[in-house]
């Protein structure tokens, strides 16, 4: 699995010219590292008054946080995965009028796939950004650089999954379906843009 | 070395309460990334057109991005270290009013050392990014989408940067040589962002 080669082979993975893994991968692990910053502040001893307060709101955010970098962090191999799907489907046959229509299938098929994983990491780099308002608010102020830095790498993994979603939709033979998720991927990105402000605008203020 | 653990390893890390590493790694990796799908699209068979100056171009774009990729590399456990060394500084003995002027001394130092680093990251996403405009450029355009990853990423990495080189300045005790790093920090960033839109520009007119 990706996530269990070193970093240093992953980057050159990413600079290799096999087809995967990409920018949906790359998306993906921008957002995980954005949820383990976010994780580590909402763990720290030290919260913003040191109220109970506090620390209910950050314990909450950081079990919310957990289960978004799990799921992100699986989103990496998944992406991958799911390409490798629509590569594999346009080398099927397409000599008789039969398997021509296999292939179409199996094209259809694999795109929803790989149109699902970085639809998901838009979703769950949206609400891990709705956490960082959370870890921007009851967190260490020392802390405000690495909660800036994870709030700027989770736009950068949900606009990234945004574009691979975007590039995938093209090739969609149903157009309603495409519509939708066009819909649903802006509705999104909007929000989490929204959120990705006002958490800044909470550190500016810190 | 960092970059020598799993991805998972590392994602854990993040989310340590350990000091580091912290959002001044995760900035220097998110570039990296970005870097590496840069290094990735230039090297493609295909090209924007096929002609041999797109293959000059992307060659050029490559050779200029695998020297930033390992510096970028390197970043990433080279400000961990560097914030270390300020961690370990201010654990020095200040007794005496010789001990607490060798401690004053030695956090100074740890923090220019602090500062060099990201600030050293900002500047080498600024040039990923220009190299992001010939890639974006010249590149094949089914790539589209992973350049603009990329680009996505860089903002990302140069803005983490940024926020580290901030927050560490406020320590410093030389006014005129903290004014001069967030002078060169401000102006290198606000030209890599404008460097970034200019990419993002021609990937939608592709």
């Amino acid at each position: 699995m990706l996530v269990d080669q070193s970093v240093r082979d992953l980057l050159a993975a990413f600079s290799s010219k096999d087809p995967t893994p990409g920018g949906g991968s790359a998306s993906a692990l921008a957002s995980a590292v954005g949820a383990s910053l976010l994780m580590m502040v909402a763990g720290l001893p030290k919260t913003r008054t040191g109220s109970d307060d506090d620390r209910a709101a950050l314990t909450s955010a950081g079990g919310a946080l957990a289960d978004l970098r799990k799921r992100l962090t699986g989103a990496i191999d998944a992406d991958a995965a799911a390409y490798d799907q629509v590569v594999a489907a346009y080398t099927l046959p397409k000599a008789s009028a039969g398997e021509q229509a296999a292939r179409q299938a199996a094209i259809q098929r694999a795109l929803r796939g790989a149109i699902d994983v970085p639809l998901g990491v838009v979703r769950l780099s949206a609400a891990a950004i709705d956490q960082a308002i959370t870890v921007a608010t009851y967190g260490h102020r020392a802390a405000a650089s690495d909660v800036g830095v994870a709030v700027a790498l989770l736009r950068a993994g949900a606009r990234g999954a945004q574009l691979n979603v975007e590039i995938n939709i093209g090739s969609l033979a149903d157009p309603s379906y495409a519509d939708a998720i066009v819909e649903e991927t802006i509705r999104v990105s909007e929000g989490a843009a929204h959120a990705a402000d006002e958490a800044d605008a909470l550190l500016r203020d810190a």
